[in-house]
């Protein structure tokens, strides 16, 4: 069960406390798809300039990904440029070129538009649409925004709702989306307005699922070292995805291991630069540190003894 | 296996986007002892003045709270005012009065010095020496501080870390007091100072147990409605100490699930003004929740598939 995404294909330049990396491989789909791909095949859209290293993409399609809809365009690729602070809870944007992207109209490819399992990254509302109007019988539409979008294109973003079943945000984007600041009644705000599901990133403070009447929460693995937590909520999106089409379910069970798979492949992401740490990733290791996960959340209620509760 | 709890004993006039409330109980002891004594009895130490409303604590006594170290001083008790911002995770203090507070020298009275559970709630750490001094046998001893003290007086602090086993602070206090953005290794750093277990409160975001080689993490309970945050803190500790004070432990499994008893106790302490909510606590209603914390958080790892992880 293939998973179609559509989002950036980017270069990053990235610096944090611990280091420096120019020009590495970047972007929502790219993440999306070194982590998704560790569960199961990715059929990626999006575009790059002729300055692109196309080639570096290989570990993609060995582990399952059709880069055929990755169309390489006269120009520049998107570049962004970024600082950490200290605490990397916060960052500034130096730089950022949209370059080929900034024309960037998703061709969704013939042996693509039949996908069940769609992945709208961050991208404008409008072309969100356009992926969507391309495909046949999509079943599990799953979308990312951010402020930018929910600012300066909030009619069409609300019109994409209607069309998604997760609604994939951090918790500033579901506030600033809902204006409530209740993250309980920011979430159910949007399900009233299509998504069945919708998802909150928190960063080191986990990630919280709101599905119709139950809620299931993960907390951020605690890293020692966070070297660099650029596209961290791609991968996240990634690993949820992917447990999603590999398992063929929107059942609660495989929801809740969703968010514990994409909990696990977004802390991956954080540990090295760039796709680096997703690129060597194999399954032993993400059984390990979904353990883990169980490891730091699980208890057993005492028995009750007398006197008090 | 009663607990000794020493701290403010205060009058708080709050507001939040909800309400106000005039001249409500208030105070570390008090919260914590709102808390621990569903669970468990309490020797409270603390001092008011000529003004304060001693009947209002009568549902403590009721529920095994021994209030024979507080001393009733002349002139006024401590008051605080606050008020509470949109999305309540920040506050200002408008009034602070330490009143009666401002000479407060902590004397346990005979009966309560064998206490074998200590809880120093956040008071200057010279006092919380004084109070140690004074126990002849303390087994479990837990201190909360705050920023003004780790700035304020630090060397005593970090005295009196070598005095206690159980660290309760929140997150940026953990890491003002270890100069360490990292929660992990801020963690560590406290551990090399003498408590052997950190518990770090991070309100909405849930709180995290750091033992020797294993961590415990709980979600924030996902209130619908936030109606009053003071308090949260030192409820969680009561519900934390009261849970292992009843169970006359510090095991694993035990420290696990303090965490989820004081979780547990610093929601229901938001759901009202003051400890209103705290007040008509029953054993069933503490049960409930635990088990929402159960089903907020258990997942069952899904049986690997062939082809990928």
């Amino acid at each position: 069960m293939s998973i179609l995404c559509v989002g950036s294909v980017a270069l990053d330049s990235v610096e944090t406390p611990f280091g420096k990396a120019e020009r590495v491989l970047g972007g929502s789909a790219v993440y999306f798809s070194a982590a998704a791909t560790v569960f199961n095949p990715v059929q990626m859209v999006g575009v790059v300039g002729d300055d692109y290293p196309l080639d570096d993409l290989a570990f993609l399609t060995d582990r399952g990904a059709d880069l055929s809809g990755i169309e390489q365009a006269s120009g520049e690729s998107f570049f962004w440029a970024g600082r950490y602070h200290y605490d990397l809870n916060t960052r500034d944007t130096l730089e950022t070129k949209l370059g080929v992207f900034a024309d960037f109209e998703p061709k969704i490819p013939e042996a693509f538009r039949d996908a069940r399992f769609v992945f709208l990254g961050n991208i404008d509302p409008g072309l969100q649409h356009d992926v969507l109007d391309q495909v046949t019988a999509p079943e599990v539409v799953a979308c990312d925004t951010m402020n930018f979008w929910i600012e300066g294109a909030r009619d069409r973003l609300l019109e994409l709702l209607a069309r998604v079943r997760i609604l994939m945000v951090n918790d500033e984007e579901v506030r600033q989306l809902a204006g409530e600041a209740n993250l309980l009644k920011a979430a159910r705000w949007v399900q009233e307005r299509g998504p069945e599901i919708v998802v909150v990133k928190k960063g080191e403070h986990g990630a919280i699922l709101f599905a119709d009447d139950w809620i299931f929460y993960v907390p951020g693995y605690p890293l020692e070292e966070v070297f660099d937590p650029t596209g961290a909520g791609d991968s996240f999106a990634g690993g949820f995805m992917g447990h999603l089409a590999r398992a063929n379910s929107m059942g609660a069970d495989d929801l809740r291991r969703a968010v514990v798979y994409g909990s696990a492949l977004g802390s991956f992401a954080c540990e090295r630069f760039s796709v680096e740490r997703l690129k060597d990733l194999d399954g032993s290791s993400v059984h390990d540190r979904v353990e883990e996960f169980r490891r730091i959340t699980a208890f057993e209620t005492s028995v009750p003894v007398a006197g008090h509760v």
